[in-house]
This record gives structure tokens, C-alpha cells and sequence, in this order.
């Protein structure tokens, strides 16, 4: 069976987000159901024919550099080739850039598809489109030239060269420098570390984002500025960034990860994006970007062990109930077991649940650029930029847990590499650091979206969470009723850590953001389970066969995370609204 | 620094578990503080120079079979006739059979610094030991004496081979038939898999531990008898066990997993071992060691990452407090940051309370063989058996999530393949499945070890932990009340459970078995932390510099894992008490 469920994206991009609101859009104007279901049977096509088939193989047999030249399996290229060529890499951009000007929801559904086939192949798109969009939105109009087409025509691939040795999360102390030289143009030196698709022969150039400080700058992330950094010159010459080695990763395998030197031949050639100094806020557009990606990939790898599992559930013979232990009947598939369906049934309320996050997300990315109102397009932006840290984490922490229980669901099997369940695991085990570890997004959320907010963001999202508690059908009043005990609690506990922030105990009130990123992630989750159940049951009146089993499977699952996973949050809130300061005490002497 | 901390290890032993009082006792007479040290000492050797050197190299370079012959890297061979050398092999075993007595508890203190090295190098002798213990229990005069001294001696190796492709779990399928000759041996056909150490170079012989079924046997699992079936005969010659192939996994990939095919030139030589259609207790005997076996493997490995992760969070500088962000100032090492802290404390907390539990129940062992009275030795033997689940699937679960906070402790560098930290992921992620899996763990505990014991041993732990409760010192008399709270949730939830199991509501009762076992293992490691906890309590008064900042460290894991991982059990509690069958009831269509 296909990696991502086709009927669970229609649902929940046509039912649950309501995509036909945004045709009536002037932007999407030419856009309609059926060009949408076109663009994703394509993908679909895409995923089986051109990535799927090669995943096993690229993970087994990763880039190799002989010094000189960047070896990957020719299978990669060929699929990235299929894919520029079916109008994916640039199917989100204007029309007056090639693009086909399809929603942000739309392309992220194509991306679910793909990534789920082969995450380490999709890599190489993902990160173009996202260096090609801060191009678009801050570029000059001659950038634009140079750049931009050739990236959404698959002939640039592009780059996020953000991280150094030095510094990995701490951004503050970037060292790498920009001089400007007489043209207008900068000299960059410095080294660039975990860079992804930072070299490859898979494209005409490859466009590297960097991030720099202009000598003189001030210190600190206030002096950081982004270049744009290429490959090959516009001459045709080499730029002075070489590859200094390739980084030997766990998972995502296929994607090259780099370490990058700048300007060891005296300073490579660069070209400022913006304006000096706001380096940080266009990589933030970047990254917010990249981190909705990120959580998608994890959603998606999650979700593709879930259906190998239940694939693998159904159809291995093994055991009989507790009850019926007799040995002359015929042993039973082992989805029959109930802890095996509770795996599965786990699995599914965190994959689609993720899922659904992600493509609410792009939901919001679309109404904050095309929304009616100024005021629609600014809440939207709101609640996206709260959301962003745990559509980022959730789905690579809980897509996670999705392809451990994978493995556990095949027993001896999922350890083996013969299966692959073990390469899901270790793909998704990148998700939780990449683009801002777990810690960091935490922080981000605590510190930035709620407390330097004033919690008008959280407001904003509760308001949201009520409409669905308001409209939940009656059979789902008890779930309605937790989730609005939930946003109580979470009221509660914002409530007592603002205090002590205010209180100028910022370090206190900061040290277990961890947990409250967890406790918002699943109260978050809930309520998109209510908001998909709550659809379900009124589809599900005329359905029947597969279809009335596709809702009863939403509603069960819905009722699955409000009884087995949203009371975890209670003893979390607690251990919050107690401010406990056992962690942030501990001495390091006595760890050991 | 070393994978285990030798000082917790002596405090465990010493200060917790009381070793002192086996000396006493007649088969340990010739042993006493010093020769246990000795030997401690010696495996620290062991591991330094043998085993810890080869680990990633091994891992890198699995075991290889040419259609011939096994190949495996030199220095495993090494390392372990180094072992042989030494007398681990044989070190538990009694004097008459070439040990020298040792209590089992120090065995396994030195297994555990040899696996925290090189779990797929030791996984070995482990095996060998395993199976020479069965012999040694219930073997004839004459096969102990054709088989066992040369499998202490390190000549023999052993395996057991359980497992079938048609039967993982199911041993009431297993199909392997065995048929009696005139001379009073057994021709054994049938395929095994995932048989560890199956096949290899590194001993004269190998001595396969066989399941079968006698021709004519009950169905089911009281049809089952076990064999001796060695890959030579006695007279040189090659018996009929070839190998099918080996089983290419994600972790201990240094130890062969095999595809074992018995009887392909008409029939294996086997040895019936005990009495026919009794395999199942001797098999119940060779894995509930094998099983406690597999925690303590869980635990050091976990404890392994936790020891990189500490050394690395020491060392590494980045980022700065959330409130002393000034980028002048010189960047921290990211153990001052409060979240890094959160993943070291609870790494700590879970590797070990995993190693005191698997100690424990090597104790326990000694308990149940040595202790003064037919009672004592009697309660020991409930206890282990009550324990042993717990055992196994605790450190499987919790040391596995250990390993991927080391990996997160380490960011990007953590899932490089440069750092040993996913490695050890890989290696612990087999823990929760080989040997029973968790699931399998947990109808074990709740089924068998609750249900069907009636409690009874259950009440003997909650007396056990009551002891420690009585004897808590009043700075952990807030501990002390939260694990009286906690005997008293788990009475409660057995009690519901026990009525619908006995209520002819059996499946019903047992649905949620694997959340129990989650349940019951936090509060035996609450127990387990008091009781360390208590101990550093006393023994602090009079300790200075490292000794009290260890003192210390115990007394802070055990207040972080009573106010941030016992709370867990609450919801767990109620909804085992509900007897919640949410996914018991999901219908297989529904999944999708």
C-alpha cells in the first residue's frame, strides 16, 4: 500500500481545512478540486515510479566524495529530474516567476507524498524551494534574475548554510565574515558546518544562503547579515567554497551533508540579500519555513512506518487472545492482539494527527498571504508563528515514537535491515535537532510566541480551539468538555510561569519549557483529533463500507488520544505550575 | 571516561545490595571484598583494553558468510579468548565444574562493564553462559561432562534456538520435529531464526539449546521438549545444521543472527535434555536468565550514552543563559543550560535505577540459590520472578530513551555516525524485542505473575518496599509518602483488574497489560531511587569533594524521578482502572 493514506489527505485537506475557500481567492483563482486531485495523482505517480523505488538502496549506498567529485546513486538525479519536470519545484511560485501559483496547502500535500517514498530524495527540493522563497521575498530584482528562475526550474538547487562548527544553536556567535570589496560585492571567509545538499552534481549550481557578519558588525545576532553565495560564478568560474568533507549521518542518508569552506583561496564571492544586519529575521523566514518542512518530513516517515506495520499486522499469522489459547486452532494475524492494536491505534492518532498539524500549518501559511481581510491575514500569521515550534516538534517527536512502534509491531523482523522500519527510525531520528533542536523550539515558544507575546497569540488559538468544542457533535461532548479542562490548565499554567517571568525569574520560569512544548504539542493535537472526529461523524451518516470504516477510524482514533494521551498532560502541568527547579539546580559535579 | 561508573557500580553492590552478606554464606565462603574488587578490576582491564576498542569498528564491519564460513573482525576472537583466559567464562560456576563460585551478583557486575564496552561482543560469552547453565541444571552426569567443562572453558559456545520463522512469540506453533533413533538420540528438522551466535569461527564447536517437538507430541506449548544439537559431533564430523544465511540488523551487529536450517541431510543429532514435553520450564529457566540478561544489556548501554553524552556536555561551549544573553561575554558549556540538565538528570535517573534494578535481581538470584532458609530462598524466587519482567523490559524501555537523549545532548553531532551515541541507539533498540518483547513482558507479568499467582508476590514487593518506606530518612519522607501513595494506586488497579479477569472478563482484563507493566516498573525504580537515596543520605554526613558531590547526585535523581516520573503513573492508573478497551474494540477495518 502507498506510504501516506490518499483518502486521509483528501479528507483532510477538502474536509477538515476546507481548501475549496481558498479557489475563490484571486491567486487561486484557476485553481479548483479537480486540478488539485491532478497535481496529486501526479505526485503520487512521482512517488511510486521515481522515489519509492530507490530509498532502500540510497540509504545503504550514501554520497561518497573522492576528494574531487560528490558521487551519488544515479537514481537520485533522475527522480529530481521527473519531479522539476512535472512542475513540482515550482508549482507554489507567481506565475510571473514559472510557477503555477498553487496553495501553500497544496504543496506541502504534494511534498507529504514524496517525502513519505523517500525523505533523503526529497531533501534536494525541499531545501531549493525554501532558499528560493527568501529570494523571492527579499531579493532585488536583479537577484531575482539571476537566481530565482533557474532554482524554480530545478537548474540551481539551493542551500541553508547557517550553522558552524562553533556554534551550532547559539547563532550569536556566528564567525563566519563578509568584507565588501569595491564592486558592491563581499569577500566571505569562514566554515559552515551540517550544511545539507551543500554539494552534489545533481544540478547546473547550487545557491548557498549564508549567513555571515559584515566585519564591524555589531556582536551578537543583531550583526548578522545573509549572502547569497554560489557555487559557479556568472563567469562560469568556480566560487572559492569547497567542500571540506561529508558528515556520515544515522539517517537521511541520501542527502549530502557538508562541511563548507568559504574563502579558503582568499574569500568567496557573495551577494548581500537585503539589507545588512537583518540576516536573522530573513533566516527566520527561512527557518520557519524549513521547520514546517521538517515536522512534515516527520509526520510523514512516521506515518509511512504506520502503514507498513499495519500492512505487516494484518497479514503475519502469530498467537492466539488470552482467552482462547487453544493450539489445534489456527494461530490469528496478530492486529487480532490487543496490545498490537494498541500500537497501531497509537500510531495512527500521532501520525495523522501530525499530519493534520502540518497541513493546518500550511493552511495558515496560505491565509496569511491571501486571506480577505488585513486582520484575517495577520491572525493567521499569529497563530502560524505560535504553532511553528510545535508543528516543528511534535510530529519528530511523536512521529518518532510512530516508527519505534513500527519496529515493534514486526517483532525480530523490525530490527532486521531486511525490513524498512529500522531506516524510517533512523530517518526520523534527525527531526528532533535539525533546524532547531527540541530545547531551542522550546525556548522559542515559551520565551518568544508566549511570554515576549503577551500570550495574545495563545489567546488567538484558544479562540479557535472553542469554535470546535462549540460546534463537536454530541457524541463527542465528553471530548469537548476535556479539551476545554485543557485549555484551562494550560491558561492556568502560562499564567503562573508570565508570573514568574515578569517576576525576574526568567531562567526559573524558562527551565522546563520542554515540558510545556509537549503539554501545549499535545492539547494542540487534541483539538485537531476533535476537529477531524467531529467531521467524521456527520460524513459518516450516508457512508458506508470503506468509507464508513475511514470515519469510524477517525472518531476512534480521536477518542484513543483524549483517553490514553491528553491525562499525560495533567502531572506535566503540575510539574510546570510547581515552577520545580530540580534540573536547573542539579550541580554538575554530582552527575557524575 | 568509562562506560560505567565504578563507584556507582561498588555503591550499588556494597551500599545498597549489601554484598558483604553473601560471604557469609557457605558457597562464597573463599570470597570477600577484596577478591571482588580483583575481579571488578579485571573486567575494567578487560573492557579498556578488548572490548571497547573494536565496538564502532565491528559495528562498521559486521560478520560476513561467504557460503562457507563466517568471517568476523580478528579482535572479537581476541577479546573474548582474553575473557576465557581471565575465568569470566566460568567465574559463577562451581568449583567442581571449573568456576570459582562467585556470586551471581558480581557476575553480573562484571558483564555489565564488559557489555557497556562492546554489548555485540559480549552477547557471546552471554549466550555460552546461558545455555551452560540449563545443562548444568538438567543435564545428565554424561552430558555435563561431554559438554559443559568445555563450554566454561570457553571452548564451546553456546546458543538457544527457540525461535521459528512461522513462530516468533507463538512457541505453541513451533514446528521443528525431533524423532527418536535406536540409540537413543534424537534426528531433529526443522528451520530456527534469529539465533544468535548461531554460527561463527570463534570456538571449537557450538552447542545449539533446540526446541522441538517429539514425533507424536501434545499440541501447543506442553508438547515441547529441549535438545542438545552440537555443530560437530563427537566424532569430528560436521552434524546437520547448516546455516541459512545470516540476519543483517540495526544494532549488536557484531553478534551473528542467524537462519539456522536442522536436518536438511535427513536429520540433526540431538540430545534430549531433561525430560521429553518439559522444554518449556528448562526454556522458562534459560530465559528468565537470558531475560534479566537482556535488561542489564538495556541498562549499560543506556548508561554507556549517558556517560558520552555527560563528558560531551562538559566540554562543549555554546549559547549563554536565557537571561545573560550578552554575546560579549564568552559562551557556556551547554550543561549550565537548564535543558541540557533536564536530559542528563533524567538519563541518570533511568540508567541508573535500570542497573540497581538489574542487580537486584542478580542478587535475587543469589537469594533464591543461597539464602539461610528454604523461605528465604523461597521469597527470593518470588520476587525474581515477579521482578524478571520488569527487569527486562524497564532498562529495554528507559535506557533506549536514555540513548536518545545523548544523541539530542549531542545536536547535530549526535547523529553523525563519528559519535559513538548512535550506535548505542541502535544497539538498545533490539532490547524491547529479542527475548520476549514488551508486550509478551507484560502478559507475563500481569497474567501470570499477578493473575495467576493470586497477588501473592506482589504482596511480598509492596512488604519489600514498605521496608525502605519505614527506613527513610526524614529528608525523603515527601519520597517515602509518594511511593506508600503508589503501593496503594497499584493494590487498587490489581484489584480492579484481578475482578474482571476473574469475572470471565480475562481478555478484556489483560487488553491494557502492556500500560501496567509500564506502571508497576516506574514504582519498583521509585523504590530502587529511595532506597539509594537513603543510603547517600546516611553515608553523606561524613563525605567531602567527589564523594559528596556523588552523594548528592543520588539524592537529587531520586527527587527528580519522584516529582518528574512517578507522577506518570496517575493517568496510567486510571485508565487501567477503567478497563478502557479503545483499542481492544478497534476494528481491523478501521486502522485504514
Amino acid at each position: 500500500m502507498p506510504a501516506l493514506d490518499r483518502r486521509d489527505l483528501d479528507f483532510l485537506l477538502q474536509d477538515v481545512l476546507d481548501l475549496d475557500a481558498l479557489f475563490a481567492r484571486p491567486r487561486f483563482a484557476e485553481h479548483d478540486r479537480a486540478s488539485v486531485a491532478a497535481m496529486l495523482d501526479t505526485a503520487e505517480r512521482l512517488a511510486d515510479d521515481h522515489f519509492a523505488p530507490h530509498a532502500a538502496k540510497l540509504d545503504a549506498n550514501e554520497p561518497t566524495f573522492d576528494g574531487e567529485t560528490v558521487h551519488i546513486i544515479p537514481e537520485v538525479k533522475a527522480a529530481l529530474d521527473a519531479y522539476c519536470a512535472a512542475g513540482f519545484m515550482s508549482a507554489h511560485a507567481d506565475y510571473e516567476h514559472g510557477g503555477m501559483q498553487l496553495p501553500h496547502t497544496v504543496s506541502m500535500a504534494s511534498s507529504a507524498i514524496i517525502s513519505a517514498a523517500n525523505i533523503s530524495t526529497a531533501g534536494y527540493p525541499f531545501l531549493t524551494r525554501a532558499a528560493a522563497n527568501v529570494i523571492a521575498k527579499f531579493g532585488t530584482e536583479e537577484q531575482k534574475a539571476t537566481w530565482l528562475g533557474a532554482m524554480l526550474e530545478g537548474r540551481y538547487f539551493g542551500t541553508m548554510a547557517l550553522t558552524e562548527p562553533g556554534a551550532g544553536s547559539g547563532l550569536a556567535d556566528l564567525k563566519t565574515q563578509a568584507v565588501q570589496v569595491g564592486d558592491g560585492t563581499y569577500r566571505i571567509t569562514g566554515n559552515k558546518i551540517f550544511i545539507s545538499a551543500g554539494e552534489h552534481g545533481l544540478s547546473e549550481n547550487i545557491v548557498h544562503l549564508v549567513l555571515a557578519r559584515i566585519k564591524g558588525a555589531p556582536a551578537g545576532v543583531k550583526g548578522i547579515s545573509l549572502f547569497i553565495v554560489p557555487k559557479i560564478l556568472g563567469d562560469g568560474t568556480r566560487n572559492d567554497v569547497r567542500l571540506g568533507g561529508l558528515i556520515h549521518k544515522m539517517g537521511y542518508r541520501g542527502t549530502t551533508s557538508t562541511m563548507l569552506n568559504f574563502g579558503e583561496a582568499g574569500g568567496a564571492t557573495g551577494y548581500l540579500l537585503g539589507e545588512a544586519h537583518k540576516g536573522l529575521s530573513y533566516m527566520f523566514h527561512m527557518m520557519n519555513e524549513a521547520r514546517v518542512g521538517v515536522g512534515l518530513g516527520a509526520a510523514v516517515i512516521g506515518y509511512a512506518g504506520y502503514r507498513v506495520a499495519l500492512d505487516y499486522a494484518k497479514t503475519r499469522l502469530q498467537g492466539r487472545p488470552p482467552a482462547a489459547k487453544d493450539p489445534s486452532l489456527p494461530p490469528v494475524p496478530i492486529i487480532e492482539h490487543a496490545d498490537v492494536k494498541r500500537m497501531l491505534l497509537a500510531s495512527k492518532s500521532y501520525v495523522e494527527g501530525a499530519l493534520a498539524l502540518c497541513l493546518l500549518g500550511a493552511r495558515l501559511v496560505d491565509d496569511s498571504e491571501t486571506a480577505e481581510t488585513p486582520e484575517a491575514r495577520s491572525r493567521a500569521f499569529q497563530l502560524l508563528d505560535l504553532l511553528t515550534p510545535m508543528i516543528k516538534s511534535w510530529p519528530s517527536q511523536w512521529g518518532l515514537v510512530a516508527n519505534d512502534l513500527a519496529i515493534q509491531v514486526h517483532g525480530g523482523y523490525g530490527y532486521t535491515r531486511e525490513y524498512p522500519v529500522e531506516r524510517l527510525w533512523r530517518d526520523n531520528r534527525l527531526n528532533p535537532i535539525h533546524e532547531g533542536t527540541f530545547g531551542i523550539q522550546s525556548l522559542d515558544l515559551l520565551g518568544r510566541k508566549i511570554f515576549a507575546d503577551q500570550g495574545k497569540a495563545l489567546a488567538l488559538l484558544a479562540e479557535e480551539m472553542l469554535k470546535t468544542i462549540e460546534a463537536a457533535p454530541p457524541a463527542f461532548a465528553e471530548e469537548a468538555g476535556a479539551l476545554a479542562n485543557a485549555i484551562a490548565l494550560v491558561s492556568e499554567t502560562v499564567a503562573v510561569l508570565g508570573r514568574a517571568a515578569a517576576g525576574n525569574r526568567l531562567d526559573e520560569a524558562l527551565a522546563n519549557s520542554a515540558v510545556f512544548l509537549e503539554l501545549l504539542g499535545h492539547v494542540v493535537v487534541a483539538w485537531l483529533w476533535l476537529r477531524q472526529a467531529s467531521v467524521a461523524e456527520d460524513k459518516a451518516a450516508g457512508a458506508t463500507g470503506d468509507l464508513a470504516a475511514f470515519y469510524d477510524g477517525k472518531r476512534r482514533a480521536c477518542r484513543y488520544f483524549f483517553r490514553w494521551e491528553l491525562p499525560k498532560i495533567r502531572p506535566q502541568a503540575e510539574l510546570l505550575q510547581s515552577l520545580d527547579q530540580t534540573c536547573a539546580d542539579m550541580p554538575v559535579a554530582a552527575f557524575g
